[in-house]
């Protein structure tokens, strides 16, 4: 049987069930694996991906495997593994996956360390654990990282990781950052956080969003997210942020900016979407209202001080920590964009990564436009064509007032 | 007197009066102008300018003045000149200005030649006509493009333009494209042209837009401002694209997307802010509703087919044309980051024009960022700053989950 | 020729075109005024009209005439007159007139003296002076009341006033509280109050309200229609409110609700709608920003204490007062509705009125729907029905769970 | 031990727990209890309430307890019971209970009659269950009704079946209908209903709303807010109605309206929140677009034709059907408010009720002012307080323009 960690296979009927559902909210990635079977462009390649153990994972390793790929998976967080899918990729569609839920720190290092031996020439990353793994000490790393032709990253803060190492000049292979694809982080990061967050605050607590102060901590493509979706449901929307052009269009948008200093005092919920540490910290926890609900919609567990609300959680019996990276995934809709990004970027890497230097490069705009046209058709949305005037037109300068 | 060509100096203490008005709006830039009056950054340079002659623009000049340069300006359009400003900037200021409202295309292109005459350093566009006109055929422009050390244009339409001369390889000056500063397109196209077009409408026809279809051609930063006040006053808004990435945004930011063709069955107010030509024509004509309105807010008069909807007018008495960019002007708060964009690319252009290429140039980021601080600070809007702490934390990427 | 007191007869031809301009946009109206040439049900009725003069009221006077009417019309507001419609009334219609735009106060009542002089039976009003005129002291009065039917009145203020008479028991006949009406209120209070007020701010002031603070004064109708319309233009919006249940819905729709004392501080441009006075006095100009813009949206020209504020004006020269009652008018697809309210009103006071008490009454139910009808054909929206199932479950109390 | 039919008393301590938390975002219903115990207004009062049995609902009970009623409690739908509220209300607080969650038709009448045996003075219904019962035939009923004082409603449903019951003559009591509280169908109706609707959708789906296309059928109060919390998630949302005055108001709010014929052909997500029955139905199945989604969020399971659904089910196996009604309770700040209404009605009913006629009568204003002066207090929100001027002013009509 394929090599596997998994809790338990029993649960991989379910885990098929549950995946043939995702895949019917996933029409780009499905037209994207029918021409890969077709075309088979990612024939022979090793790919190891460190990804969200869930069944939009799971559709897209499919997708990966149908274009000729071995593929091998573990999980990029501990707790959000579904068990059931994990089951099913191994049992039911022999792709090996190392990943259970609620494993501990060394399981999951275990589990990176397992995807690694299987050599891949191509990684996949949320969060560029695998990839920080890869580039560890001792020769053992420099002998894997000569196979590998480049690699992709899911997230914001997996970018920010790569980015750092390229600027260090530590990165030895080329990535793509399928984050900065429009159809992934305009998509995924605005209208996917911005509903799951409001989706898990619901869950979490039933409180009415109607009429309380939400507080929204960064104003990126997930912050408005956040903040438009809270407003929409009739919440008080206050915006922090660090950087003065993002706190400018905040205000310009309709939402009140300030301090953390001064919206601790007025908010009844925080959520952090900074990528940052420490955003809500010891000094904002002083003077916010008892009662008030903390979350984190960062990718990161570091956005909310934990130790500091841990020491003021005596005297706080209402406070309550709300990790919606665990509790909540993105609708499958969503994720049909990011992941036919990644399935895309997968293909360009096995074909020009070669020529490619050891840099962080974006999505190429042709395979942003061409999921851009998958998915409007899939929603049966049509649009203009230039007409020929209106082309050169477009192309010339000569026109005057 | 200083070199000029207006309708009546007799206006002049009443565009000084509506001038100062102006300046209360224009924090931004009156702490751009304090600045230059002592740093003198732009001494003895001459600057030629061929924007919107309004009270904001008067400003500007005063501005460019203050810092030491030799300003002489004309119109980018001959309906929106405000005779009692040129006439101020005359007589009041001191200021050589060539525009009169309702001027012929002769006319037009004399004032254009007038500033040229001043042999500017700088050129400072708003369509790139100066541009264009300096590129011309003949001996005589290839003598003044040798005194050019570069240029600023402030419209998207410009900067097609420009990049179109650009790749042609005709273009003979670094130019900095104002417009693509975020605190000029964000803030200007969005929310500037958003608001003036639902004012124009209004003051046009006053027309109750709660419960009408708006359809909104175009949906770039001006077609989102537009669509998003439109929806803001109550109406229906439909969106029509020809680019598949921005017509998915508007699908998800929930407007409805169609083909112009079924649009204009459906819409009672057509606006268009494409940027291209003939969006509107015979073809959809012959679909709309009688008593339609049709509005063009992009910067020329193209994107509906004049000629055609004058061969259909004779049997619909109730289609009315409103050209907004002649009607209406952006609010001065807008204008204010727009044109210190300005101040500052000219700023720019001066100290270190001679080390670039013939190419269009982005705003660096530095001028955009300190832009948008000023601009808070004026709003009373205070900040949070990244802590120590923070700082190395998105430096490093040794951080792992 | 018909008796009047108007500006300038020679004005008719101008205004008879904005009057048929203006019946354009009156579908409703219209579509009652071909029911009234037929059917005749005011005929032979002397009906005197206290309104604002514009071009709408002109088609309603215009049908009540058709209907068999001999109607006379003063201005219900010194400022708001047309001097061109109120010409075209004299000479092109025949309708006597009595109005000239910023006539002394003087004039007014002489005007309200001159209808009050035709001895009308059916009384219509927008803030009740022709009633109260006529309730005046004096034996004059007494015998005018005599003749009369009934009345019908526009506005909140207007019923205010007149459910204050009838509570003392002073009021001499029945009265219909148009405004109360859903396709009166609900529309024109909400829909037109609220477009009207922003375009008005706009005309007066071009100021960006994307980013400034907003504060409403007043969530009834008209102040939610302000606060939604001001917000979906970008604006930050505080509410004021002095009744407990409109505050709390305030809150609920997502606006901060304070005291004016503490919103005084906050804002940048503050409107009243409460139909209250010295809503904004001495102690709230005291703590408002240098150049905050303020302006009086309900009927009567009390909310603003203007004398305490033209006290404290020498030291503010910023402070500008926008009286939008005056500057503006609603749009004439709003005040179909509303007229069309008074015309079918004033068809239930002929039939009915002597057979009701001396009392303010709500429009008849049926009058109500009827024009949302007449209102929805015209946008070409048709609506489901019930079907015979579903209407005999409504009426039946014997299903249960 | 009190008499009760409980699923599983063991389970009272989890229950009890999660109504001291209920209880903590109930900061209405608090002081009501605190009053209630010092002043006894219902004591030796026999109360039979029929409502969901939540924790909500277990800390309206105990108010009524607090207040020296003799309480019982029974389910007023099958499928809401929480087994541990039950059980907690039972044996911590001595509250006899009939309720079991999934109790089949059977058990549902049974539980009905348990309460109706403790011979209530006072009945409390949510869907005039407990009232229609005591309504039936035979002797025993017109026996028990003697007994009662009057009793409270507290949904939109049952408030028509008991209209229709009051038409008929047979109303043998007055019942107040809670529903018509401002702070009741204001509050829970549009806020509470469009949140938890949301809500439920995204629990049973995790569809992405953004670019969806929700038809909300009913634009009462539940219904605009459904529609606008939908359209705040970024859905296209399209609104059916049958009442012209509704379906004009949702036109004008923004929504396009049509019959359910067109919008079965354009939605992904259908929501019926009519208070009619077979809104969809089978002619409206044919028309729909394959996988769409079908919710219920009226009082009864009968807007939805299920029979007719279950015939076409076989040919198309994405079909769903939420029932909402069963899968989500309200945010408990939403109940707060209603129960206290409740709680206030039903002390107005012991006080005054044997003064009243066998008529449906609403909740008493000031009942209701003085649960959002409550409500504002509990949200640290302060409000602005009539001058003795102002005062003056709205109760004199005397003044002129």
């Amino acid at each position: 049987m394929t090599d596997h960690d998994v809790k338990n296979a029993g649960l991989a009927a379910e885990g098929r069930a549950r995946i043939e559902w995702a895949e019917l909210s996933m029409p780009v990635l499905r037209q994207v694996r029918e021409r890969f079977a077709k075309e088979q462009p990612l024939k022979g390649i090793r790919l190891g991906a460190c990804l969200h153990v869930t069944t939009e994972t799971a559709v897209l390793m499919l997708t990966l495997k149908a274009g000729g790929a071995q593929v091998a998976l573990c999980a990029s967080n501990p707790l959000s593994t579904q068990d059931d899918t994990a089951a099913a990729l191994v049992s039911e569609y022999e792709i090996p996956v190392f990943a259970i839920k609620g494993e501990d720190n060394a399981t999951y290092y275990r589990h990176l360390e397992a995807v690694l031996g299987t050599r891949p020439q191509v990684t996949m990353d949320d969060g560029a654990d695998l990839i920080s793994q890869l580039h560890g000490e001792g020769n053992r790393s420099r002998d894997l990282v000569a196979d590998v032709i480049g690699g992709t990253e899911e997230t914001t803060t997996g970018v920010i990781r790569l980015r750092a190492m390229e600027k260090e000049g530590v990165l030895a292979f080329p990535v793509i950052a399928v984050n900065d694809a429009d159809t992934k982080h305009l998509f995924d990061n605005r209208y996917g956080t911005g509903q799951s967050t409001i989706d898990g605050i619901l869950r979490a607590t039933n409180v009415l969003l109607a009429g309380r102060t939400v507080v929204v901590a960064g104003y990126g493509m997930c912050g408005r997210g956040v903040a438009s979706r809270a407003k929409g449901m009739g919440a008080h929307v206050i915006v922090t942020e660090v950087e003065p052009m993002r706190a400018l269009e905040a205000v310009m948008d309709g939402f009140p900016v300030m301090p953390m200093a001064a919206a601790a005092e007025a908010g009844d919920i925080f959520v952090t979407v900074t990528g940052n540490t420490s955003v809500l910290r010891q000094e904002h926890f002083a003077r916010m209202k008892d009662g008030a609900l903390l979350a984190n919609s960062g990718h990161f567990n570091v956005e909310i001080d934990l130790e500091a609300l841990g020491r003021v959680a005596t005297s706080r019996r209402a406070g309550r920590l709300i990790n919606l990276a665990a509790a909540e995934g993105h609708p499958a809709a969503v994720m049909d964009m990011s992941f036919a990004n990644q399935a895309l970027s997968a293909e360009f890497m096995v074909k020009r990564g070669r020529t490619l230097e050891r840099k962080v490069y974006v999505v190429p705009r042709e395979i942003d436009l061409e999921i851009a046209r998958l998915k409007l058709a899939s929603l049966g949305v049509r649009i203009d064509d230039l007409t020929s005037q209106q082309s050169s037109y477009l192309a010339s300068w000569r026109h005057g007032t």
